[in-house]
């Protein structure tokens, strides 16, 4: 409170002050805070607005903290209202004069618009790292299950057979634009507001661009009124989050409906399943269910933000406050969901006999059948209409498509010859879809080259993102 | 783990059991969780499905647990999952074999349904009554002010002038709609679900209206899928939430701008103001902002809950286990957000002399002078547009419309004669407003007799809601 | 524009003035508005503000008008802004005078506040009516599939089986309390604002209660700033559509699961299935996954609100004119899902032995055998891990608990004896699960006591609603 | 329905087909829908699918179709369920089989996708347009008034002097973080899925990379599941569209209290302002507002597809019909209010004397006073003290910090002297910030250096974004 008790007579009653402190949760980001007051310390040295002399007593003072929080051992006062004063002032405490000066040229506004990018740039880092095991898993599985076919669907209807190795790269696409996104909410959040100071700049000679650098910012935001009032680069992590939660949420469902008695086209490991308290056989998909219901959560939180911000005025408002806990709740959701699936997928049975008798029911044949008639020379709409009736007369007899007598299909059209059944063959029909993108197992080894580009891609692009302040395990 | 081991051969590693783990959430609703064993335990022996031996050996054990959680000196392990089995495994530990016979005729599904709906009845009372008391606060400051005028706005112009007594009581009607809402999100929590085991009733001769009237329902749910898969009743006080966290963020708005400089309509006290780290001369509204910007987390709760529940097939899915941490959540940010409005209103000071003086700006009289010519037989439509005239002529000449010579009155229509002045009075422009719900003193002394009957009415139901197991503070 | 045009120099561009307009939705409120317009205009001549004639005149120009609109023959002109000016202009250029007066001691603030009341207390009961048609068929199908077992689910896995009836019940229960959340809202509609004016009452001597009644309203509402200001109403049933948006999607998701080739319960009728332009085979429960999309539509809308209205000052705000596009939007949207969806569970064919066979899969006895071991003295925490090893032993011999020579159950305990046969038994695990809300044939008897009860009592209450303006159809 | 009559023997009734047409919205799609025929049939001939002479009549009847459609004289017929079946239905009406032949190779999965990321891109692109002219008034306006200082605000309390264009040019970079997302959403929809047909790829020799060239895509999607499932790229728009209408927001808000008595900092023109129907004095800042409700709007169309898409197994399911309302509306919004506030903003009047005589209200000179004691050696904590007394000083005599008597200084710190004066002067203050980013007219000369190249890249970006299939106006 003496940090601005100057102008105030009366003081603020516990419980209001504990309404108002943000320490509970800025208090995990110590190490950004700290980082922050070195590089600024630092600055200040070198541009003679303080002395080196009290740069190295708070470069010192500071890292003693640091180490202090990192091993669990420092007690946070709830009377510091957030992590920045709670630093300050245990500072202060221990090498007095110097600590008060540390402040000069800066306000708690660009102070925490700092920590903030700090913290969203590690948590960007550390999912686009989870991001990439995940869709490493689904390419080691796509690849180690080449040959197992299963009903492709549509409208959870069975429509037309494809390979699980080109059903699971889908996801891998999913995921790969989820990355993009994930790595624009890095690149948004890389910009120094230090210096910003409350919201106009300041009246001291601060070098902007080096305490950028040292905090390993690559670039310094242009206007200082922006500085201390964006809080862009959180949205575009929450954003990212979102489209992973929904894509995880899609996966996780097909792995809820493949592990089901009904379907039963895989078996997860008991690494990732539970029993029930009452039902002994129970043995559930929990983690996939969690993982789907997460996705609410990663929405709420993307909600939360964008409500927030909505119609305040420039420059900072208090409304800003709660900007952080959400993005650190969705960020730790997401590292998880993704450790978690990626651990599901790579440890699940695959059950390839039963996806391959699932491939006998629903006629899957029928496209390729209409598409034979249709390279006979009859127009694909009559062609369709053709074999709609075909699946009809299946339909009275309680059969499928390929156990039609040969006359059946003749009576049908005299374009049907005995080459038919080439149509009704599910590993030919696999086979034919030979175009780019297809599921043949020739266009699917050619979609594994583009893969394997990206992962590459990716993967650089992780190790080439430069030095970032890792989130401290200590609060 | 032991809880569902049997038919497991791999155990589920550290991380992934963390990840599904509801623990440190749902040991919140610790009180909750024994008092619903205690009654099932009660009910057990009373049906001879257990001695009643075994009952009190349940029930003493249970007293220990629970005393020892309220004094902060239970230890949580994460294996334990869920706050059931942290209590039924603690619970065998101590008094062995009778702890085991506990879970009789009862799954986890209609455990934990049972749980959150006596801790939504819980939290419900807490809002209603944290509710009325800033509705309190409001009409005492409302009948503290009774003569005060301010502009009343439309679109934030000055419109016509009101009483603040007029203004304020428009808030209590809006927290009285929310405290009805409350009281549905209360009635909907209010009904047992125990006994639906996990999902079909049990084979056990459960008398579920004893175990319901023994944890303070007042009835018990029809359906024993419905009872383990309903999550409604926290929807309803999430909305209810939403639409008074939406009413809060209004009431904070006004006190923004009315302790801005350019507004000095009020106040704040320091008590319920804060500085700034760099500025000394700042005094923030910062509570009212933060009250404000907290609507988002509100909303972003309601629509998390939302998302999960949707598209779930019947029954219980793990999806679920996210149902508890919003509502939670959104509780305490609305405790704390009432609580610290009702201080801020109630400390605030009225500037009563700058709002009077605001009246003099924005032509306020000009629906009354409009009226005036109306009155006089001129078509009110005709009538705006002579005094819409009348403004402009005024812009231009920089004065008010009361300040207009008579003669320019007279220019405009020849209805206009010397009591014209009157309708050019604030005062006398309230007072004129007599009708039902009207801002004059007459009409708002009327108000205030519907204002308390809805009080008394309010809190007479707060006090009959029944037997309530209360939120523990231990866990 | 003429409207409030004294005042204005420069006019408004085009493209301007169609972002203002609220017209193309507001045009569809016609009726309540006319319906306004009308009981002011009688209330204005019996308080002797305006003559009987002018009256006579204003109403049967309003009767013209409404003829007009409701036989799609009226023109609206998008200069009129909105639907009050669109009928006050055109009523004045047929009229003349007595048309300038229809506004006296009204404004649109109070005028569109009155109409959205009227029209959200339209579609409420619409949707209760809708929402009751469903109900009906629910327990329609349930009757007559009274003897139907399928497998109960948690976890989309096996869990006990449960009659068909008591499954579509719990749908049941669940639309039952949207319908008590759509009586929230017509309640919340049901209030007058007319009289408040702009914001602060007139100077009329305006009887309130007398337009009030005349409308249907059964009470007006008692603060002016709160009447124009005040859109709960429409929060109140964006959230009742959102609970049964939700609730639809979850029966939803369960028709597109069991008319699946995986499930097979169920078979749509081809009148609520659709095709495939390139696969001649695919019926496809469209309209089913078209419901469960829909949910986020209206899920949207209610968020919608819910910003718009956050951190809004009093009294009326431009903002506020998004108020009726989601409302009629979500409404039209819950009509239609309603009705579908009881069109298809109406018709939709249940394959009844293959949810028998279903039964057959995933060891359903193993809570009853459980509880015969503990019926027999052994703890249920025991009884649960016997039966667990004993399902696992099934996993290994590629059996169902029912399979197992008796010799495998009485080596894992000695307490089976030969009535465990009685436990293996679906039809007899189902009868036996008889207490309250339970699945057995003899309680879900008596659950359709409740439901009749209540489908009587719900009945009862649209009827009971009160002269109600209905929607036009005109616009 | 002829094209999937051959398996169905009941017909859809009327309301359940309304309800499942998407015609109504996706009939705004029809330029796209043909320029990705048009492109099919051309690869089908140039591949030997069809014949040459086929093709060249397919050609001719689209043209014709889309001149009809252009010409708003095509009458679309509900029945056809989709604008797919409405043209390619209307094409075999008029062309004959050479029509029926068009849809080989082809599903509706892959051709709705087509058209849908092809609108995404003419949306996209509309946006970059409409977002850039905004941008271009909000420069020039800061410009033309470059000297204009008003209080710079933190918490809406005034905190440091601030120059206008300072405060303008902070809108400008949110803007430009928006047209970064956009650019983005357009990238994302970039790419082809035609070809990847129902699910699994063709049968026939397509060559995808012909199609998409011809359409104007940049590359084809390498997955035919993802590629018939995927609608991030709306997504993506949809977030651009979100926090654009979140800056927006801020933006109108800042309007709003500006053109308020209170403020009085501008006044918009009569041309984008309006009256009031009842107070003839009116002149509201209708248009911001609106603007600033439409957030809502935006938002709420975001979490309607996050919603939809959750939870959605592949491939293509019905619930991404819901895809394409939300965008186009929440596009159309967005463009409206970029043009409105560029209106808004170009012809507002500033108040320039309002504003600098603002400055001499809140010791806008307090910060600078601390620095001054701290740049004398003090330690800025302490520094920050004194001056907060001094405040509280002011506060007691009614009056500023610069109208305080030397003396008064001299009491509180013997550090200051008589060169204070320069401390307390606003354009002294306003210039002293000359750091990067800072307030001062030498930093934003420098800042603006930075945003003309932005705004030339950006206009450039849009130049060079290629071919793009405009949406049409016709439907």
């Amino acid at each position: 409170m003496a940090l601005w008790g100057g102008r105030f007579e009366g003081g603020v009653d516990v419980s209001t002050q504990e309404f108002g402190a943000s320490l509970p949760v800025d208090k995990h980001l110590y190490k950004q805070d700290i980082a922050g007051s070195r590089a600024h310390a630092a600055m200040l040295a070198k541009q003679g607005i303080i002395t080196e002399a009290d740069y190295e007593t708070i470069a010192s003072g500071l890292a003693a903290i640091e180490a202090e929080i990192d091993a669990g051992a420092f007690v946070f006062d709830i009377n510091d209202e957030d992590i920045h004063m709670a630093i300050e002032s245990e500072l202060t405490r221990r090498i007095g004069e110097a600590g008060k000066r540390l402040h000069t040229g800066r306000s708690r506004n660009d102070q925490v618009a700092t920590d903030t990018r700090l913290a969203a740039k590690a948590l960007s880092k550390q999912l686009m790292e989870a991001n990439l095991k995940l869709r490493q898993v689904l390419v080691r599985v796509a690849i180690d299950n080449g040959t197992v076919v299963l009903p492709g669907m549509t409208h959870l209807q069975h429509a037309q057979p494809v390979l699980l190795s080109h059903h699971l790269l889908a996801y891998y696409w999913m995921f790969t634009r989820d990355f993009k996104r994930l790595d624009a909410a890095f690149e948004a959040a890389d910009a120094s507001p230090l210096g910003a100071a409350a919201l106009a700049g300041t009246t001291y000679p601060l070098d902007r661009v080096a305490t950028a650098y040292a905090m390993g910012f690559t670039r310094v935001i242009p206007n200082s009124l922006d500085a201390v009032s964006d809080r862009d680069f959180l949205l575009d992590l929450h954003f990212a989050c979102s489209t992973m939660a929904m894509h995880l949420s899609r996966l996780a469902e097909e792995i809820v409906l493949w592990s089901s008695s009904e379907f039963g086209y895989i078996t997860l490991s008991d690494s990732f399943s539970t029993g029930s308290s009452i039902m002994p056989q129970k043995k559930n998909p929990d983690f996939a269910e969690l993982i789907r219901g997460k996705t609410g959560r990663v929405y709420g939180n993307l909600m939360q933000l964008l409500v927030t911000c909505k119609g305040l005025p420039l420059a900072y408002n208090k409304d800003l406050q709660e900007d952080k806990e959400g993005a650190l709740d969705s960020a730790r959701t997401l590292s998880q969901c993704l450790e978690v699936m990626a651990g599901m997928v790579d440890t699940m049975h695959i059950n390839a006999e039963r996806m391959r008798a699932a491939c006998r029911v629903g006629h899957l044949a029928a496209t390729d059948v209409a598409d034979y008639l249709a390279k006979k020379g009859m127009p694909f709409r009559e062609a369709h209409a053709v074999v709609g009736h075909l699946v009809l007369e299946c339909d009275h007899r309680g059969c499928q498509l390929e156990d039609l007598p040969f006359e059946v299909f003749q009576e049908a059209s005299p374009l049907f010859a005995p080459d038919i059944t080439s149509a009704l063959d599910i590993d030919a029909i696999v086979a034919a879809r030979t175009t780019e993108g297809g599921t043949s197992p020739s266009a699917v080894k050619e979609q594994l080259k583009f893969v394997r580009t990206s992962l590459v891609g990716d993967e650089a692009r992780v190790g080439g993102l430069g030095y970032v302040v890792s989130m401290g395990a200590g609060a």
